[in-house]
């Protein structure tokens, strides 16, 4: 894995078949091309800070561990000490890593988790469990002010499926499993999980529990949170388990306690998740809608009448442009029947370039289910003026439906600032929310001397709403990068929680959202978590300063405790 | 409403008009006819407890709410001092009421509620929440130890949908409005809630949410932890408020601290719930099935395909046979009609009688929906040997719907000991679980003397698995009916943990379920519960005794802290 960015070393963006994608990125962020690149420090640059030792600790783990379990060499440290938000690979990639785990250990099985625990309980270490690092919220990042030891807890070496009951369409799964081998051993018999996030590739089972994940599929499967049977969570006041039911009354829901938790309570081991039958048929296209409203009005009415794809992945313009902008090099040939089609669509359907909306569809299923949703779907685009463009887009979607986030890394060569905020709403919300963040983040944007790009697509539909999730970025403001950042995250933020959003559909608090955990759950809320806290973790070691506010929560950002100096006081 | 049994004083079970009825059940338990009648002793005959006045408490009440806000009358102690078990009712009907709630207040709004709860805090006053006093689990039970006043806080008086919002189908509501009238208001805006348990015309949606509730169309409309957006819960520590939005990711799901906690936590006021539009068809109708087994396969297989109509109850022979009996006085056409369907269900298609199983199914939605699923179904019933009965085995159900409780009452005055006890699992568990639970509880029933009768029938039904309804009978055993209903009830539950059920599908834990909660949660998920009950009701103010285990969890039932004296010690 990359220390500095997204994926493995040897993966990166490439965009020499794309030759539209840098000229619109610049075009739009007034970038000018001979701006030099940036590179990430070299690993051998990095300063992490000294290793902390507590040796009755480590003589502990030592009596119930193989050495090959523990390692505190400086690439497992870094690799450790933070996820993939723009925060965390901007410090990273300028070699500025003031926190790092001291140690990582790689549990093998319950037991070495429980062992891990008690000692860590009794030795006062700190312990941050670890899927696959891939979150953007700072839930990895160690945030201990008391000068603890604190250890890297990596989950990956239990990555087993334990059964599948193929009656019950139900899997016990090792919980530090990655999905691709998750949907490998699942395949065998027969069946997936249907969890499809973009992180996929590197994400783990216990990093969707701990965050409340959401796939590219949850309109047919639903979010993780959905689909868990029954858990297990080992904690320091032992080891929390659930009864493998559909559902229950028994009381207040234990379950919902572990998911969620980002680590704060215990260490998820193993969960029975629920899965489905592979599909026998399955569908990738394009629709293009006239605008944003139009479309979100069709995937509604989807909703509301039974048929909804398993993906409707709704563009908005700024998201649809920047699609076309990746479409490769093309034949003379090809050039010519895409003109003819723009010409079609221009000048037939009245389609205008500038507002319309690219969606990508999937369909999947046995083959009643399957024919019945596309056809149904398709008469609903219709109906709201949605003219099918074919299987090309979907193929070009589906072969990089996870490569999505490798892009970062590309912009941020680029002296781009760029990230994402989500959240959810009511259908009657949607509309208006859209708008107003999208205003602000602009805004905020200018208000850091970059013109601002600004992209939203809707991909999580519910009976009541829907998730929005914006894309953002703008030239970065030397020396104030994180201010920036902040200024724009804060922006999206403050908007969400103005119009009736969540601070975050299924990205988690971690310590970047914690400014905002307070207005979301209600002080009350809060108190609840905490008891939670106090009740199962007194000692304060399972990663501390997440979730839960402190004073002065944006001193999570690392930035003065007075708050970041606004670029635009002035404005609200 | 009745102190003493089911519903309003007016209403109750009449065998007028069917003559089966208690020929069938004097039959099965071997009840002689001419035991006499048991009754209630008169209300001038129950003793209840002195009140006591906490009169610093009672000060601050006078100073926010109006006089007829309070009633400390003894019928409105009786009526909210116990829920609707075979236990309350037995001791209610006996005179025995060791426990009552020493005033009932009457909020009128979420501001009454927080001045009472801050008064009860202030002065160390217990608080009740109370709904419709339907609960079969114990929840309404006064336990407290500490002889502090204990109050019941009905909430009957703020039953009003707030708002409606017909284009993201939520309805913003006050948690103490009864179903129908619920419906009322909703169906002025033409949607449902579509939550209909049998206790539907006595109880409230704040004791749903507080129970986790499922309703007879639970297959259509989900559970009703399900159907929540967001909810405010006024608790010691102030009120708890989540956003209104479908999903979310915001660390540990607060909502879900408040749905199932049965009062422990806080007083719930108002949730926004999703509702759907009115279905403009409905039907009601009956299938037959060669057994229990095939009856719950081609449920199963209609989950699969996704065609499961909104309610399919399948009694296994027990109910079945009592559904029969239920059977009303015929004109002798269709006497003789209904010997000839029952000939040729008996001679060609090979019914036996003795282990046939009735399976009532209610389909419902808009025109398409409607058609697709009922065709499709049929075709899965068909597969599995299903023979349609038509109309009328529908028509009786839907009359009657509600009408089940009211059998308690009639069979505890001719000395029957029933009530009821459900749970679920996977569908790999549910036909062992079956077997095992039923060979149980009749033996259970056998120790104490009687002839055993026993039911089961399942309705809620899940991608990995259903809910199991046991209902159970025996000749009272005179002296020790609380024993004997203890000793039944255990056989039961442990069956149920035994087989990988859980304690209760959405009965709630109150005070009867304690005994077998640590085994549910493990100790662990007991200590997160007392975390949060620590956490947001320090002075253990909220509806003490319910749901947490004491020392000895059988003292609950008020039976020796000893345990009961078992009927049959050498059986395990």
């Amino acid at each position: 894995m990359k220390w500095w960015g997204w994926g493995h070393e040897e993966v990166s963006f490439d965009d020499s078949n794309k030759p539209h994608l840098w000229p619109y990125l610049s075009r739009v962020l007034a970038i000018d091309n001979d701006t030099p690149r940036t590179q990430p420090v070299s690993f051998e640059q990095v300063q992490l800070p000294a290793v902390r030792r507590n040796e009755a600790f480590l003589a502990a783990l030592g009596r119930c561990l193989n050495p090959d379990q523990i390692a505190d060499d400086k690439r497992s440290r870094l690799i450790h000490a933070a996820g993939k938000s723009f925060r965390d690979l901007w410090r990273l990639r300028n070699g500025l890593v003031s926190a790092a785990p001291d140690c990582v250990v790689y549990p093998q099985g319950e037991e070495d988790v429980v062992a891990i625990v008690r000692a860590a309980v009794e030795h006062q270490v700190v312990l941050i469990p670890f899927g696959g690092g891939t979150n953007i919220a700072g839930c990895l990042e160690p945030q201990d002010s008391s000068g603890r030891m604190v250890v890297s807890l990596d989950m990956g070496r239990m990555h087993r499926v334990l059964s599948v009951d193929r009656h019950s369409l139900t899997a016990r799964i090792q919980t530090g499993v990655y999905g691709p081998h998750l949907e490998e051993q699942l395949g065998a018999h027969g069946v997936t999980l249907g969890h499809f996030p973009d992180s996929f590739v590197h994400s783990t089972l216990g990093g969707w529990l701990a965050t409340r994940s959401a796939g590219m599929q949850s309109d047919q499967y639903g979010k993780i949170e959905d689909m868990v049977l029954s858990l297990r969570m080992v904690t320091p006041q032992g080891t929390l388990v659930t009864r493998t039911v559909p559902k229950c009354s028994n009381g207040i829901d234990v379950r919902h306690l572990c998911v969620g938790s980002e680590g704060i309570l215990g260490v998820l081991t193993e969960a029975v998740m629920q899965v489905h039958p592979q599909p026998a048929y399955k569908d990738y296209y394009g629709w293009l809608f006239r605008d944003f409203e139009s479309g979100a009005a069709a995937i509604h009415e989807c909703v509301r009448r039974g048929c909804l794809p398993v993906i409707t992945r709704l563009n908005d313009p700024g998201k649809t442009a920047l699609s076309f902008a990746f479409k490769t090099r093309k034949t003379p040939m090809k050039e010519a029947l895409g003109r003819a089609v723009k010409w079609y669509l221009g000048s037939v359907r009245g389609i205008d370039f500038g507002r319309c909306c690219l969606m990508i569809v999937a369909c999947e299923g046995d083959h009643a289910t399957f024919h019945r949703v596309r056809q149904e779907s398709a008469e609903v685009f219709r109906k709201h003026g949605g003219v099918y463009l074919g299987a090309e887009p979907g193929r070009s979607f589906q072969r990089a439906k996870f490569d999505f986030p490798h892009l970062r890394d590309y912009v941020m060569d680029r002296n781009i600032m760029a990230d994402v905020s989500e959240t959810a709403t009511t259908w009657s919300n949607l509309m208006p929310m859209y708008t107003d963040v999208r205003r602000a983040i602009e805004e905020a944007i200018t208000d850091t001397g970059s013109s601002p790009w600004v992209g939203c697509h809707i991909s999580h539909n519910y009976h009541s709403g829907a998730s929005l999730y914006f894309t953002f970025g703008a030239r970065q403001c030397k020396g104030r990068e994180l201010e920036q950042y902040l200024h724009v995250k804060k922006a999206a933020e403050d908007a969400f929680l103005r119009n009736g959003g969540t601070l975050s559909h299924h990205h988690a608090v971690g310590s970047e959202h914690v400014p905002w955990i307070t207005d979301e759950l209600s002080p009350t809320g809060v108190a609840a978590v905490r008891a939670l806290k106090q009740g199962l973790d007194p000692g304060g070691i399972m990663n501390p300063g997440k979730i839960l506010p402190s004073d002065n929560p944006l001193e999570k950002w690392g930035l003065p405790a007075s708050g970041a100096r606004s670029f635009n006081p002035g404005r609200k």
